[in-house]
């Protein structure tokens, strides 16, 4: 471990490539453990507020955010060059976001309150058992470069851990520093001491991880820091959790139907979907197969025209930059890689061209199954449905699979092996753009999560809670929601039957 | 990896320690990638089955069980000596669980099952988005050396891994070859070919968690074979996730005022539960906070007693016996800890003698922490509550924590403290004896599981799912359970409201 005391953090303009001073410094040693331990601190209290005024801190966060909107966006937006238009939408998303998981926390059905009563059973009388889950304890939370809000301090994560009842430290992404102290500060404002903290730097991430205090972690980012963070958790003598959102390649699927039907409709939009916020989106879809033949051709010639005719903006960072570059030139030289069209490139900083490439669907190269961060996507084309279903059986698992299909196509096969592969299907739409609400699944096999769970949506919370059981206790050691009088106002499972709420009066 | 082609799996007697030849020979590598392809090849067929047949298959599992009750009673109690008593109580349990577990499947909660319909929302128009649980594939289980059905080839994991619609193929623990081996015979017989695998040896074992076709590991055992299991995991190009019920201690606490009501009573129930087959339970107490002076005396004193009374059956193996008796005499010479009373020394085989040791809670040794699989309990003596909690703080997290607490008597810090330390809290009674239950838990921090999932009860098939969403899906792409019509019996939640399932005609 190397010493990282007071070494600055500098954001960068994607627009020029110029540093820009901050006048942050990395976390030392003695910071974070003085984070972790506040975080630890406070975490009682946090978990023993009531579920309304748990609503209602969501609530103020929210409030936070829009009340320093100018300023935030205006930050963010020298910081990441993503534009006032997405970065707007970005905060109103992540304020709609507190808000949602405020009426989760209200609605309570995310404890999964259940309730045995005592009583004889084929194996013998059984004691009376009250479950429900309970905070899991600080959680650290990696920023993403590609959402400075929405995926970093006031993020999903952040929002979900704190409506489960947790504290949080959040691990600021170097390419919006600023970015992540602003907001920090606008929404500790509205919190506990200790129940947000925020640290700089690589080695703080990494002593987070490993920190004691530290009950789960939640990243999004690549898939080699996220391995990175992994190998430090399983050295932990006690292994926490981890949440990765690692890599995703969401392939989509043009049907010959879909394709005839309404091919050149498809090719244009699917450009939308891919040179949007550069691409820098982990939905984006990054390998399409198209059929061959004339309806095809019409996708992939709507696509080309548009891929040269769009606007895109530059990406993140160096880092991003460079790999882009790198990685889309091995790329389009890897066997039986065809370049369909590049775009405008993008003059200054780290503005690039986007990408449409092509493959034959009996020859596509390892390269083509690689996710690349950036506007770029590869069109594989295939001639009949068995080498449709080749392709498919060699995707690595993403968080989305899509499908076009023709007016009432039916193609069950087809459905049930790209669902296999991820962990949302969409029908005759695109990927990018996540919902947050109830039934979104943002997850899926390894590599898209490492786990069963969504960071999107109501059950990303259940990511930082744990179960536990009562048995045989008095009612005044029970929590509110497992008490018989007063009947609380959540949903119940009691004695094997679901009970809704009752409603509030 | 050393080559195993063939060799013998022999059990052994715990009454004389002499070994059974069961005829049974170790996996061949061969053996076990077939076993696994088997489970990959029908498992989407299991996947599709609806919930009447799949709730129906948990039940046939469960008449298969009873009607070979009596083969199954004698080869189990050959080799493990726990009893027909106690194997009958056990095998009465496992066709319990799966019929518990066809309860959950009919109920359909498990999914959850969630829908929001298409509609403006403040982050702009969201799709139609529905999303339930799917299986996860195939999974392995590694059978418990001491419950030879309850934890082993038909045990929970198994019944909720099918539960859930997945293949599972077992590794058969060394201590039962033959038992699992017949058990095995007799549920196969009532499923689809691959549906349940079963593989000997300790390299088969390490290659199945290694298959590229095994999605989840279930494992009950120690500390260090888990983590071994975990390494094998942590080595795959895709970490699956990992189920282990490791390790765990089960601290009891007796309040002064418990002691002073019912102390006798307290000791001598103590003993029952830590000698109760002998003592080889993950539930056992092993821990016992007492409070000094005449009132915990009369706990001690009543222990020691019963103590000296217990009816103790042999332990399950060589291994077990081995480390009981070494690790046992380890803590004896541990500074601080006194022997407070042996009991009667069962003569052959893997025969050995209770015991009782207590220390001071100013002084607790790090043995006394440690967990000892086998009839052994500390009792450690505190003289007033800083020096109890000093204790709690000091305790590794456990499946359970129980507190005996005098009439009416409030201790809601005692409670806050022990819920953190345990997935299970007790009340004024003993942790051995796990329902089958909706409210059940059975896990706990690290290391009693790295999960944040239960082992027991209806929400252990929560393991072995995975989150799926369908987006702007037609009807008919849907599974049955996300369809608007026939609406479907199973609870939802639509458009943010939990609905209940429609009763049944």
């Amino acid at each position: 471990m190397t010493t990282t005391e007071n070494r600055p953090v500098a954001g960068t303009d994607p627009r020029t490539g110029q540093e820009l001073p901050t006048g942050i410094v990395e976390s030392t040693p003695d910071e974070v453990r003085a984070t972790t331990a506040a975080a630890l601190a406070v975490a009682p209290a946090l978990a023993a507020l009531d579920r309304t005024r748990r609503a209602g801190l969501l609530r103020s966060q929210a409030d936070a955010l829009e009340s320093a909107r100018g300023r935030i966006v205006e930050v963010a937006d020298a910081e990441t060059a993503l534009g006032a238009a997405r970065l707007n939408g970005e905060l109103t998303r992540t304020a709609f976001q507190f808000r949602f998981f405020a009426d989760v926390v209200d609605d309570g059905g995310f404890l999964e309150a259940a309730i045995d009563h005592a009583g004889p059973t084929p194996m013998g009388p059984r004691p009376d058992l009250r479950r429900m889950l309970v905070p899991i304890g600080p959680v650290a939370v990696f920023g993403a470069s590609n959402f400075p809000l929405a995926f970093s301090v006031p993020g999903g994560d952040t929002a979900s851990a704190l409506a489960a009842g947790n504290p949080v430290v959040v691990k600021a992404h170097n390419s919006h520093p600023a970015t992540a102290q602003l907001v920090h500060e606008v929404l500790t404002a509205a919190l506990p001491a200790g129940a947000l903290g925020l640290v700089f730097g690589r080695e703080a991430g990494r002593q987070l991880v490993a920190d004691p205090a530290i009950r789960a972690v939640g990243f999004t980012g690549s898939l080699s820091g996220g391995r990175a963070l992994l190998d430090i958790i399983d050295a932990r003598p006690d292994p926490v959790p981890f949440y990765g959102e690692l890599s995703s390649l969401n392939a989509l699927v043009v049907t010959e139907a879909a394709a005839r039907e309404r091919g050149a409709e498809i090719g244009a939009a699917l450009v939308g979907s891919v040179t949007g916020s550069a691409g820098q989106l982990c939905t984006k879809p990054g390998l399409v197969l198209v059929p061959t033949g004339p309806a095809g051709d019409a996708v992939v010639d709507a696509a080309a025209t548009a891929l040269r005719a769009a606007e895109v903006v530059p990406l993140l960072n160096e880092r991003i930059h460079h790999s882009y570059l790198a990685d889309t030139e091995q790329l389009r030289s890897a066997p039986g890689v065809q370049t369909i069209a590049t775009g405008r490139p993008t003059a200054a900083g780290f503005g690039v061209a986007p990408l449409l490439v092509g493959a034959a669907a009996d020859a596509v190269p390892a390269e083509a199954f690689a996710e690349y961060f950036g506007p770029a996507v590869v069109v594989v084309r295939y001639a009949e449905p068995a080498e449709l279903g080749s392709v498919i059986a060699q995707l690595p698992a993403s968080l989305t699979a899509t499908l076009h299909v023709g007016a009432g196509e039916r193609v069950p096969d087809l459905v049930a092996a790209l669902g296999r592969t991820a962990g949302r299907i969409v029908f005759d739409g695109f990927p990018t753009g996540v919902a947050v609400s109830w039934a979104q699944h943002h997850g899926g096999p390894w590599p898209a999560t490492n786990s069963l769970h969504t960071s999107v949506g109501a059950t990303a919370v259940r990511r930082f809670l744990r179960p536990l059981t009562w048995q045989d206790a008095p009612e005044h050691a029970l929590p509110p929601e497992l008490r018989d009088t007063p009947e609380p106002t959540l949903p119940r499972r009691v004695d094997g039957r679901l009970e809704p709420a009752v409603e509030r009066s």
